[in-house]
């Protein structure tokens, strides 16, 4: 799809979804998809768990949705499903398993349609760049539709002011990633020079980031990397997980803005007192201009993973080791 | 506390408990705790989502809990929350957080009073036994109280007869227990000669059984034997981690009789066909007489769990590294 279009294409199907939130009754909020998809998807939970004291939010990874087959899953449920060329097979099914339930259907995609596209009620194309460049609409990325879908819901359910300050704050993604590519390519070099033999790399975060942390764990570093990896959360860090941690053992912490900051802001006490092979990646050191406060913790996560795209660049180049090698992936059958 | 009070002890408790629920609404479930003690509530939510059009259920570290603040925790709220000795800071503190909001607060201890208690309307003491060790009411061990608790509800609620089901099946725990340490013994002994000089061991899984393969992993295998570990769910594999497994990288894989199965199904003839250092616990190959046929999917973690100590226990035997070992946890301040 040409990359002009997708501006409005995207805006144009999301009104028409907000539209038919009108006219129905919907009480939970299903995000399903498998690895990175699913990953994107946690901080529009966190989101849908502080707003709304009427509406649940799950989610799961298709294959599980499908078979553990959630009885509250039915006529009053929206299920957001996304796979990013439409073709993961258990995504498709899981839309229908959906469809079936009587739920309202909305997938996201990069393509303009695909299979997963004929099992949904609408669809949303998303904008998307590789690792580390630049997307020319950042403000419709997969994360930004996820919340303009889930704020839009509440806004128009509960009149949750949120949503009009999540569209005027994506105006200025484009000019904080920027910044951010400037601000952070030296250090990720640095970074890879220094870490890029290390056979296990652990990540850290709690709550909206919790997602972003999990995405980098599985997708880049075992996936692209085949490194080691596990993506630990900052609470449950101290009841087991911590005992791990060595002079040798390296970590990437993440720190947001959100109100489970103070776990990210404990995890980092240990880990400076008993690790040294530490990547602190803290919203506070990023400038956010043009983020409303309200919503600007909310879209921390948004910017955090992009600033891990520009590390996973420069690993991938320090490692000689391309982000597209795999060996099993659309290779072997599985 | 006597063990031979524990019986009729955790009965009374468990029967004012439900009693209690016959007065009040309950809307939703809140399963809070750190660690271990989080782990062994995955197979509740599970049932709670397969048996229940009504209720909903989440699990939640104790400080994500607080700091996320759900909008859905209220006065229709059931918070269940668990420490092994009662004394979890944050699980306490979760406790008071979940009275103030006017939920109805039940915690699971195995001490008979403790900080937690105080913040609690009601408690149960749960049976518990070391790892690999016979629990002499294994029929009242943490994971059957959440049952009891669970079932429990549901059946007061919306006549759930899984209940009287799992009431009756748990009577054959021990029984079962007792034939799954002689079975896996020798099996356990064999496997931690292999493996103990093995960096990284991952688990794997999927529904009612992800929980004990979170538990394994970052209780046993981090926390107690300091080798990295990551529990895989069996679903999200193919989306990113599978690419990490060649001959070299050892896998344990859970195989449960939950609906999810075939998603284990599917990671096994993976792992057979790319990989070699492979422990398959299948449940298939284990004699559950006397367990419901109804209710056997939901008993089988507890079994796999039981398997899993045994392996335990056997691994840090063979590393000379007892499962008492500490380096930061009750030693360091964190």
């Amino acid at each position: 799809m040409a990359i002009a279009s997708v501006c409005s294409t995207a805006q144009t199907q999301i009104d028409e979804i907000l539209e038919e939130f009108k006219g129905r009754t919907i009480k939970n909020v299903f995000y399903v998809a498998c690895g990175g998809s699913s990953a994107l998807m946690y901080p529009s939970k966190y989101f849908v768990d502080r707003e709304s004291s009427n509406v649940t939010a799950e989610v799961y990874n298709s294959n599980e949705f499908i078979y553990r087959d959630p009885q509250t899953l039915g006529e009053n449920s929206l299920v957001i499903l996304c796979s990013h060329k439409g073709k993961t097979p258990e995504t498709t099914e899981a839309a229908k398993f959906a469809k079936k339930k009587g739920a309202l259907v909305v997938s996201l995609m990069y393509v303009e349609t695909a299979p997963l596209a004929d099992e949904s009620d609408y669809i949303v194309n998303y904008s998307w760049a590789p690792p580390g460049e630049l997307d020319p609409h950042p403000e419709f990325m997969n994360y930004a539709v996820l919340y303009r879908l889930t704020a839009g819901l509440l806004y128009i359910k509960e009149g949750n002011d949120k949503y009009e300050k999540f569209v005027n704050s994506l105006e200025s993604m484009d000019a904080v990633l920027r910044k951010v590519k400037i601000q952070y390519t030296e250090k990720a070099k640095a970074y890879a020079q220094e870490y890029k033999d290390e056979p296990t790399i652990y990540t850290m975060a709690s709550g909206s980031n919790y997602g972003i942390a999990y995405s980098f764990a599985i997708c880049i570093l075992m996936e692209m990397q085949w490194i080691n990896s596990h993506a630990i959360h900052a609470g449950e860090f101290f009841h087991g997980p911590f005992e791990i941690l060595d002079e040798n053992c390296p970590f990437i912490l993440l720190m947001g803005l959100d109100e489970t900051r103070p776990m990210e802001e404990r995890a980092l006490k240990f880990l400076q007192e008993h690790g040294k092979k530490l990547l602190i990646l803290d919203a506070k050191d990023i400038d956010l201009t043009g983020f409303d406060e309200e919503v600007k913790k909310y879209l921390v996560p948004l910017v955090l993973n992009f600033v891990l795209r520009v590390y996973a660049v420069e690993l991938a180049e320090a490692r000689n080791h391309p982000l597209e090698v795999r060996r099993y992936m659309f290779k072997v059958p599985y």
